[in-house]
């Protein structure tokens, strides 16, 4: 089951690569609530709010963002994807959220913020695999 | 059922405020995988690593922080609260994700960043109540 998260995490990403706003839209809940915390900014709450601000994003021009080392906190229905965003030599940390709607896995939340320059190893584990 | 929500959200942070990490152990899950990503730091995966990140930083002195604007994203048996955290004249935004485990709601993720100084105004949403 986390193959399939995972792809739905790199879909995201993908679309944001991609500046696909019509991808993008078709990735967030059409039912769960949303919200999004781009970097430095407060919280965007709501779907309408959420896909302005991509779009507005992509619109700007999308960064080259690669998704690394994402690793899943499965919690039942939900799902939690803990990934690094790497783009332009910048590092970001970022906390995406899944549920699974409709027979797929689609996001509700994402939030990314910077990686300080003196933390800026590969997310630390208790265990090679697994969260806990 | 919001209320037991936003209640966790207030004994986490109470249990900050008052460098406590006993109260801290305990509001974590006990059974659900846990992660934690402190602000500027990269993600700490797992729990002895997660509680040992808030037992050094409440042994240094935790700030006064306050948990401000607190909204309810719920996701059936799991929740998500976004949060501003306001200490000594700074803004972070947080999300803190629960999950409903011994009958109680518990901490499995915190992820809290900063509100770059032109984006201070508290959590736009498309409505008054709710997320979406």
């Amino acid at each position: 089951m986390d193959t399939a998260i995972l792809a739905a995490n790199e879909a995201f990403y993908d679309a944001f690569r991609r500046e696909d706003p019509e991808a993008m839209d078709e990735i967030w809940a059409q039912h769960a609530p949303v919200a999004c915390i781009h970097p430095g900014w407060n919280a965007l709450l709501g779907r309408d709010r959420v896909m302005a601000s991509w779009r507005a994003i992509m619109e700007n021009g999308a960064p080259p963002i690669r998704c690394v080392a994402p690793r899943v906190q499965r919690l039942g229905e939900v799902a939690l994807v803990i990934c690094e965003e790497h783009a332009g030599g910048g590092r970001l940390i970022a906390t995406n959220a899944f549920v699974h709607e409709d027979g797929q896995w689609r996001i509700v939340h994402h939030h990314a913020g910077p990686i300080a320059s003196g933390d800026q190893d590969t997310a630390a584990a208790d265990a090679p695999h697994g969260l806990n």
